[in-house]
């Protein structure tokens, strides 16, 4: 396993590799990370995956300074995953002046996470563009459990014609059902116990439209309520179609219930694809 | 020479090519054009041309509907000037839903050109991204006379990490000065008699900056005033860093005097970069 830090080495290990299957991650990797290099493996004969943690995508009031690196561990991961290639960059090789060029994502970056974290999905798109850029994957992976930034991703990919096929990698969940995260780390015990809330939350949405409550309005509030009497505080609880991430109707073939939200500091997201 | 007019038979034409130059067009071409695609012949063994009259590039009020089409006789001087591929396509082709994924250009695209054509630059970076994703060129030629659009390119290119090297052509004129633009097609007569006339207050500019008048504000305003006096608008006479396009100093190395102003309804555009 090659890990690289500069953008020319990177360049030339890969020049003669016509089959590459990429991810990209901000390291701490956790057995949904795994899965995703797994997935990588299945789909291209040289598997790269990048890890920085990405400072544009994160806001002035964020955990940027907080954010877990684990970089040996994660090393060690990775070579047990067979991965070929790590590209490990600091920041001033990805930003070596200030960046003023950027991706300007599509207006769905506005809602959901993007409603809390403005510039969240511009600093996503415009790292992942400079990084499909520099490694020029045949495909490359993300996890279904940030739902909005794969769908912004693929629209992207879709929009500017990058020549990159997106494969979604399903959401790795602990026992309880809590969707694997980096972010899991900063939960107190007490929290971590609490966390698995969210999901059961999403699910009882998810059961009700199957039983054919199609008041999505209602479910959200009454999703929130629920959360908030348990101590989170709710940014989102969202009912969606799943295509295009507009708020659902009846009529959808597919839908999403999306949510985001907080117990103390940590912010987390989970969401739930369905049949209608 | 192969005319191609959609993407995935382009993608099939050029997928065993390793050594591409691309010159991006919106057609009705010239002199100057030509002498764009006889470079990439220099730089690269496959010489791709497109054409396309990209409306994001537009504004509101711009000459898009009128913008000279020629289509065949286009291609009759791409051919004798030994181009391999001619991608053009149609406005559904690169735009097939309304575009809402953008480049957001750098800080420089809101002055000069962007100062009076909001959302130009945005456009034309937009669209070259799109066309080098299509096309993946090593190399991509464009023309010194569109001094600020080279300029922001080459920001783009580096800032996202393209894998293309961006050379420039030099600026062709007619004989009487003019810089060849397809917009000198709308001159009158008795305009076009009028119009080297922006080139010449640009050189005397130079003059009076070679021969030490380093009071750049005041150069700026007398060009401008000059041009009036002759029935031009101005839009802009500008002396710069030809490095950073920034607002010049005297300890600038390489300088650029840029205009751009309006003789009825068309605009011209000039420049002339020189050591100081």
């Amino acid at each position: 396993m090659d890990v690289i830090t500069d953008i020319a080495t990177l360049r030339r290990r890969l020049a003669g590799e016509s089959d590459i299957a990429f991810v990209p991650t901000m390291g701490n990797l956790h057995a949904g990370h795994l899965a995703l290099v797994e997935l990588a493996r299945r789909h291209g004969r040289c598997v790269a995956v990048s890890i920085f943690v990405n400072p544009l995508q994160f806001g002035p009031h964020e955990d940027l300074a907080e954010y877990p690196r684990t970089l040996a561990e994660d090393l060690d991961k990775l070579a047990d995953a067979h991965t070929d290639v790590v590209f490990t960059p600091d920041e001033t090789t990805l930003y070596p002046e200030p960046q003023t060029v950027f991706v300007e994502p599509p207006p769905i970056s506005m809602e959901l996470c993007g409603a809390t974290r403005p510039g969240h999905f511009r600093g996503v798109c415009t790292v992942v563009l400079k990084l499909f850029h520099i490694v020029q994957p045949r495909i490359a992976v993300f996890g279904k459990k940030d739902f909005q930034q794969l769908h912004i991703i693929r629209e992207m990919v879709r929009q500017l014609d990058l020549p990159v096929c997106i494969v979604a990698g399903e959401t790795v969940r602990e026992a309880d059902g809590l969707a694997m995260s980096s972010r899991n780390g900063y939960l107190k015990p007490e929290q971590r116990i609490e966390a698995p809330r969210l999901y059961r939350t999403l699910q009882q949405v998810v059961q009700m439209i199957r039983e054919g409550c199609h008041d999505f309005a209602r479910l959200e509030m009454q999703a929130t309520e629920s959360l908030t009497r348990y101590g989170w505080t709710v940014d989102y609880i969202s009912v969606r179609n799943a295509r295009t991430l507009l708020p659902a109707t009846p009529e959808d073939g597919t839908l999403v219930v999306l949510g985001a939200a907080r117990l103390g500091k940590t912010r987390l997201i989970d969401n739930i694809e369905f049949a209608l």
